[in-house]
């Protein structure tokens, strides 16, 4: 092992790699970060909404409490990027209208709203004419829904862009390789080899190339996140003018459909979640399904450009909930596993490791989320639960 | 004026202007043919079916001759191309099963089939079974049809590529330029000049620039064809291996969608019909129909890559029919207005333009296509009837 030392190399540069890179070079660290293609990713077809309440209904309270720390960061952390580096996020505070299509549909989001409840944040019912006076563009047919107003969205191609120019004003040295393995010696992680064939070395190695963590070479079987490809097909629709004002979140017979405006008039339709292994091509099927729960919502999609349907791999967990911290592994922190709620969570994560690589010791926040959930169970095999 | 003169100047290099400029040069006339990109309009967007009889209803008698006169001269046409060139065309004659979703629609085809029969061409009645017997991934809800074994399809794509090589062989001139005008002095059309200010000049100018033939410069207003652009999104889907042995045209619920496969696997979903002025934005709702429709007929669609969407413009006429021959203005002949038929027509037209340019005699076979049915008709203005 010749090559440059780092304190930190960080393979994959997605929303979470990226962030984790600058926060951890704010620190003061010596950081490498690894990627073939920058923010190509999971990040690249990402929606971005900032949504943890919206999701409630599939997490646990340890997620959702996460994810809210998240939501609350949101402003400063993508204010900070833009004035360092004169880049804009997307950033949006809008909050989100989640509306039903039909009474089964309803009955969903009341039970959502019961656990938002129960949950003490800011979620209120609504009705079909309150929820058509907040967004005039949804379907009369639409049913009530509830509206919560602290949600946000940000445009996760932008944010990537933004996180590179602050890599880099930041020092971190951008390696645009793919990570062809982890060099793993005496039982502890020490570098990463690129398909150049440089080796960089490192006190320590994070993990934050989503599902292909759990597919890197070098690490120990037993050692592997559990994560696997979730496939999600997502739209971008572009009209003259945007026709929502704030993320809409359907429930269309029980299948859930979102659409997130941009400033600039593109509406993200998202997304699909299949499980068929690292498949990204987009389907026929993909797209009518989108296409069809996203007009019942909101009819006048159909006037829009259909501009882009694309793909990405989500890094599913058994529990759908992250896996934020050291390894079984000496040297092998993880960062992966963040499902549908990567960009939401890039900032607290980020916050999180490079606070553990600073002081060796992982916040409070993170313990639910230890790798060390998995250590013995068959779940670390890495199969869909 | 002083540039080249020719015999014809051929405006449009789309399948109809290309295979006029091959069969005049055939003749031994000389020939120009200009258009800044060839085979890039309708032609491009087109499925490529040649099916005149599943067309029948929607014709008069005279455009179903010619259509069938077209479908005959196929197969040695399309020989005689890729001989000469080497270059496939994709020519299949595989026949057509025409379907119904619901019992409304099989009604249709069986009017249809009532033609059919009336105007003496072959095409057989199938229960549902028979269909599914031809077509195995037809859904189970399919009810019977109509299985026309005479019909083909061909890929426009190819079909242009190999009229492009022809008609360099043949030594026809081809200009990648836009035509800004026709020529027109003391009542005759006598040349053409180019955007790059190139003037052509000819004895004969052949208009056949698709629905762009209703509004070229320098042509009289009371000269100018009655088309007007109609457009069609449609869908290329891929997969591992071919769904369908032959073209599939679906009604369902009164609507129509055809699925076109191909050699490779590429399956072609068409078309939308759309008169939204010159506007070839690619659209949700297009989108979301042709896929809703397609999957009622053939539901494995949905597993299949969504590889591209694309519309184009086809030129429609007030009465469906095309416009083949001379115009009022000495010198100028028209061959457009071919609506969805052009890719069809393209080799009977040819022949019918190219024989009156040698023998300034029209064949009766274009009789019922002459341009002065228009002549003092309030819809030579242009508008849809």
């Amino acid at each position: 092992m010749t090559g440059p030392r780092y304190d930190t190399i960080i393979i994959g540069a997605g929303v979470i790699g990226l962030a984790i890179a600058w926060r951890v070079a704010q620190r003061g660290l010596t950081a490498a970060i690894a990627d073939p293609r920058p923010g190509a990713g999971a990040s690249h077809a990402a929606a971005g909404m900032l949504g943890p309440v919206s999701e409630a209904a599939y997490a646990e309270r340890e997620l959702l409490t996460l994810g809210l720390a998240a939501r609350e960061r949101y402003p400063s952390f993508a204010a900070e990027l833009t004035e360092l580096t004169g880049a804009p996020t997307g950033f949006r505070q809008t909050g989100t209208v989640q509306v039903a299509y039909d009474s089964d549909d309803l009955a969903v989001l009341d039970r959502l709203h019961d656990l938002q409840a129960r949950y003490g944040v800011e979620a209120h019912q609504i009705t079909a004419r309150q929820a058509r006076e907040l967004e005039p563009m949804l379907a009369p047919s639409v049913r009530g829904g509830v509206h919560v107003p602290g949600d946000g969205s940000v445009d996760p191609r932008l944010l990537t862009g933004a996180l590179l120019g602050a890599v880099t004003r930041a020092g971190v040295s951008l390696h645009r390789e793919q990570v062809t393995g982890v060099a793993v010696t005496g039982g502890r992680a020490h570098g990463a080899t690129l398909a150049d064939g440089t080796r960089l070395a490192a006190a320590t190695i994070v993990l934050a190339a989503g599902w292909q963590s759990g597919v890197i070479d070098g690490v120990p079987h037993d050692i592997l996140p559990p994560v696997r490809p979730v496939k999600g097909q997502i739209l971008r629709l572009r009209g003259p003018e945007p026709l929502l004002s704030r993320s809409v979140r359907g429930v269309v017979h029980g299948s859930s459909v979102y659409l997130v405006p941009r400033v600039s008039g593109e509406l993200v339709v998202g997304a699909t979640q299949e499980e068929l292994g690292p498949d990204t091509r987009v389907t026929a099927g993909g797209v009518w399904e989108l296409l069809r729960d996203a007009r019942e919502i909101v009819p006048g999609i159909t006037e829009l450009e259909l501009a882009e349907a694309t793909a990405g791999l989500r890094p599913g967990t058994p529990d759908n909930a992250p896996l934020i911290g050291p390894s079984a592994l000496p040297g092998l922190v993880l960062a992966t596993g963040h499902f549908r709620y990567g960009v939401l969570l890039a900032p607290v994560t980020a916050d999180l490791i490079a606070q553990f690589l600073e002081t060796e010791r992982l916040p409070q926040a993170a313990a639910p989320f230890s790798p060390a959930r998995f250590a013995a169970a068959p779940a670390a095999e890495g199969t869909p639960v």
